[in-house]
């Protein structure tokens, strides 16, 4: 590194205990979905963290007993010593780069639902679990908490086995039993692990202790606390017995990895907290109790933010979880100079859904993300051209900027037209709605990437018809036209039953909202029966702009799908504020331009809305057209991709213009062959050890 | 087997195209959430069907493609050679019984999400996938098509390998392309695909000939159909289409296996369909169309039953899936028999939601489902004593009457004292409530069970104190005293913030409402804060005796859990025809003689109640009472077992007094190694075959 270079505070090194971590850029633990149940595609998750320049790269909370079951999500697990081998692929990816190796260790109390050990479910008092699930878990009595510090040390023992070189104790995101010890609602024990804040902390303390003892010097020992609950006085506070934590635990972790809970607090999405760094009013003064080092997190892409949190002597250490997924080259790039090349995390919380969903993380900006082993994708690398030949993308959104900037990077000449006057597609007009204006960094990041680069041509107002492309001469096409939104009513839960529409029915959809095409007029129904996000933010829009919003959708929830994103309360929330209508359990069967009827999902019974215009959220379809003009050329390749071949979310389209990339002028056989790629259960004889 | 058996008819042999099952007992593919995730432990189900006399056992549907990838759930895997291992261990454990093993092929079309394999999901027309997740599924070209004819014909080749008897070709339950193709409203093709009957049934067709063409004659080809989608004229209906294909396809598979759609009507719970053989309407005319030997089901645990649908020419073979998981030695039973052995499924669905969890298969009748491998549970044999020792049960609700059982089957002394006037505990008391009627087989089978050994004391209407029990001097001791409901308002929702309740309230419990020690005055509130399936019964039987019922829970449904079970619809249809006053996403601050306040769980919000009575439905307190005043005695065994130790369902308590006689006078370092016993991740590298 230049001595030049402004953000040479952030490559310092840092002492963490016994080890020393190369600079101060640290993946806090974070799950990815694939731990025990995909063991190499996650160590190929942590290798490219390393590659990438971490000097500290955690795995995710990890399982140390079977009361402590998180089936059939797949977390890391270190129940016994058949499950070292499967760490240790992840401490080898790590040390390979000369990065530390963190492992989180837990045992989650009542969030755990042991749904597959059938083990006892423990709590401090009895209750129910933590999720709706039909069991409550027991008291646990000493010999309970007896058997959960030996079991704790046990799988400390194993962990550095493995290799690990920092190990926590969890008391965080209101999931696990340390924590929930602390919290007065969830511990109502009268011995002396109950009652005085003291005590509520002992199992803490003791479970440091421990592994410390363990540690024996050789490793760190790292507490991830939750500081806040952001219930106010319902909950624990920075300020109140929060600090009171970390003034009686004060020097005994060797570091202090701080955050807010629960965990949408902690990973709020940008559409919610919009600034990076927002945890820093809550953490600021850790550092003051504690000499040990302290890593926080915030969503921190800009090193201008990580340098001053570092200056202010807020942290020691630039914490990441989202950023570095988005990125995994975040310390690299600022190393170098890159700044601009950084790809930020948009915080759309597609990564936490996925785990959420119980499969592999995914990056609506990192197409590599989870691909690492299985696909062998390098978030900075990809195969040189095959051939010298020039390459036509015709669609600029998503998927066709993704497909234009990997072959661009592979080398070959790429022409890019878009019909419309910017480029963008779907994210430019998702970008323009409230809350989602960070989405634009999808296009933003490849746009800056594509117009410095010598291969590329760039065209808008190029809506290109056959004979153009034709005259192009280009024989190699990809066609990323999009999707539209569907104006017939037609979608998940009208298929049978399509709803009646008069034809002087005031209808308008998505695309007439985001491109400003359509004003909706006086009462505005929206009906969602696409149910993800799309709906909700456009009755968020309407209300905000003063109209009376009158929300329908065959699901329970509003934007049901955004529980998965950690969203889906805030949304609703904020959807009775404005005072829209909201008619859970109700389809459309009738419109005309006074009003609807509804039909409720359960009964069929008709409700009548008044209601000037109605926006339908339903299903998209595909822009084929052009894609079908052109197979009457004599193209080498014209591959249909992103939402014109599949309508789905961001993370779909860049995945899909990635992919087509790649696999560009590779043996069909061997794209094929990676979708078989995967892990499979051994069906050796196995002693349990 | 006897000539006097009057069931000899059902242990005739029936030819199966070119092989022969031995006898007319036919489990039907059924998933157990164990699949290719589990492999060793799915075989243990599968080999003890075998085992208990089954002619034919089945797997699930089984992927063929990572085109169908139904992960996170864990079903069958066929999509490549590597699959094959897995699969063999099954077809070995069930041919060491001389039945046959069937493998339900499928591809699911737009039921699939390819979550993990990230692959393009197929259709015949475009849509959304019908599950609410972001993403449409594209239109099928003919390519499309001719890939999946190639993929069923190597996923078919790779059965036979395996050793597989009979393959299916999969069109029911609205989850396969097969049966996609064949419905109107999901097929709007104008190829010869699409449009008339014999174009829309064209694929099945091809799929059925391309298997039968790879099987050669060495096994015989299943089809698998749902003749009737349960949606009157908007739906396929047996008397219509639905005969028209079994006229088409007559005589072209080796067996038809026929059935309702969707899962739901198949999978009818007692609750809402409570005669067995409730499916022959359906399904009678078949015989009189094909030639070919016919299967099918509707719960059927009767002997009387199976024996009058044969001899009526209803069916062939009898088809199970449910009752064969509650009793794998049901054809044994019959054999021998033993009809009052048999343990009758009770429709709850627990089986089912364990699959929709996607978790391992469980069943409340037989609590070694899915423990085969684990813990090397078998459903009819259990060690002999270890000792010649007495044991004491206290409580005779489910779990008190499993381990006296199991205890008994072991040869223990076993006392069983129930301090009410009637065995059967919650069992009793639920099975009292509306259309819970068959859950009482729970108890009845174990009662009967008991009253035939000669080991066994029962007593009812027996409270036993500490006194008590040190006069009867038996050292080994059992507490299963259960749990009562809280009257407190503390639940899942309300731990931070209890209700405020005036003591002049009028509160109910389920228990008073169960045991009718009181009864609701005026209009009454019923408050769901457990959100499983009790509340909405309870409210159900409030609104049928003709009063006036507000139902209030936190959740965005009427007991939201059932979704698992198949019945959430139903159930939520039913209230509001039943004219219930339904308050979803509500809290409960506070209750008077009045009314009561409610809390929006979105806003906090406040909304006033009128009523006179509220029943809480949160939580409940385990009654330890007892437990704990005999840990003072000199008792060389005492444990709580069931609701007192941890509440949850039934399914669970049976499993808690099955597991504590299993584990009784083992070794504990055995017993806890059990919980450690698991199938885990091959590291060893693998191609892509």
């Amino acid at each position: 590194m230049s001595d030049a270079n402004p953000y040479g505070l952030l490559f310092e090194p840092v002492k963490i205990g016994p080890v020393t971590a190369k600079n101060r850029f640290y993946q806090v633990p974070h799950c990815t979905g694939l731990g025990h149940v995909r063991p190499r595609a996650d160590a190929g998750v942590r290798g490219m963290k390393a590659e990438g320049g971490w000097a500290v790269v955690s795995n995710q909370e990890t399982e140390i007993h079977p009361t402590s079951d998180l089936g059939p999500f797949a977390e890391g697990r270190l129940w016994d010593a058949r499950d070292v081998p499967a760490l240790r692929l992840m401490t080898e990816a790590v040390h390979k780069h000369d990065a530390l190796a963190a492992i989180q260790l837990v045992h989650n109390g009542n969030h755990a639902q042991n749904h597959i050990s059938r083990a006892p479910v423990l709590a401090p008092s009895e209750m129910s679990i933590d999720l709706a699930q039909p069991k409550q878990a027991r008291a646990m009595d000493k010999a309970d908490i007896r058997n959960l510090r030996q079991w704790h040390r046990d799988a400390a023992k194993r962990a550095k086995d493995a290799g690990f070189d920092i190990i926590y104790v969890y008391a965080g995101h209101n999931m696990t039993i340390a924590q929930h010890f602390m919290l007065p609602h969830m511990n109502q024990r009268s011995d002396e692990y109950g009652g005085s804040l003291e005590n509520r902390v002992r199992l803490t303390r003791e479970l440091l202790e421990d592994t410390l003892d363990v540690a024996g010097g050789d490793c760190a020992v790292a507490l991830r606390f939750a500081i806040d609950e952001m219930q106010g006085p319902d909950g624990m506070q920075a300020a109140e017995e929060g600090r009171a934590v970390v003034e009686l635990l004060a020097d005994l972790p060797d570091l202090w990895d701080v955050n807010v809970a629960d965990w949408s607090n902690d990973s709020a999405t940008t559409r919610f907290q919009s600034q990076d760094g927002y945890q820093n009013d809550y953490l600021a003064y850790v550092k003051q109790v504690t000499n040990k080092p302290v890593v926080g997190v915030g969503r921190l892409t800009s090193p201008d933010m990580m340098l001053s949190m570092v200056k202010k002597g807020i942290v020691d250490l630039i914490g990441a979880a989202r950023p570095s997924i988005a990125d995994p080259f975040i310390p690299t790039k600022i190393k170098e100079g890159r700044i601009d090349e950084i790809r930020e995390c948009i915080g759309c919380n597609i990564c936490v859904a996925s785990d959420n969903i119980g499969i592999p993380i995914r990056c609506t900006q990192n197409p590599t993300m989870g691909e690492e082993w299985r696909r062998g994708w390098h978030p900075e690398k990809i195969a040189p051209q095959v051939s010298d030949t020039d390459t036509l993308v015709i669609g600029g959104g998503p998927a066709g900027l993704e497909c234009a900037m990997q072959l661009a990077r592979r080398g070959y000449g790429v022409t890019l037209a878009e019909a419309r006057s910017e480029f963008g597609g779907r994210v430019l007009r998702e970008s323009q709605l409230p809350g989602l204006n960070a989405w634009a960094r999808v296009m933003d990041y490849r746009l800056n990437d594509l117009r410095q680069r010598a291969n590329v041509q760039m065209f808008t107002d190029s809506k290109l018809d056959p004979e153009q492309v034709a005259e192009l001469g280009i024989k190699h096409v990809f066609v990323a036209t999009g999707a539209t939104w569907r104006a017939d009513g037609i979608g998940r839960s009208t298929q049978r039953h399509p709803p009646q529409i008069a034809p002087n029915a005031h209808i308008l959809t998505p695309d007439d909202i985001m491109t400003g095409a359509q004003s909706p007029e006086g009462p505005v129904l929206i009906f969602d029966d696409d149910q993800i996000y799309l709906a909700g933010v456009i009755a968020e829009k309407l209300a905000k702009e003063g109209r009376e919003v009158i929300f329908a959708t065959p699901d329970s929830l509003v934007s049901g799908f955004t529980a998965n994103t950690l969203e889906q309360h805030r949304i609703q929330a904020q959807l009775i504020e404005l005072g829209i209508d909201i008619r859970c359990n109700q389809s459309l069967t009738n419109l005309t331009p006074n009003g609807a009827q509804l039909s409720c999902t359960f009964t069929g019974r008709n409700t009548e809305v008044h209601c000037a215009s109605a926006v339908l959220v339903t299903e998209r379809h595909r822009e084929t057209a052009l894609y079908k003009a052109l197979q009457n050329l004599d193209l080498t390749t014209l591959e249909l991709i992103g939402d014109a071949a599949s309508p789905g979310l961001i993370v779909d389209a860049i995945f899909a213009g990635h992919q087509a990339a790649r696999d560009f002028e590779r043996d069909p056989k061997e794209v094929e062959q990676q979708y078989f790629h995967r892990e499979i259960i051994s069906l050796e004889m196995d002693e349990v050890l």
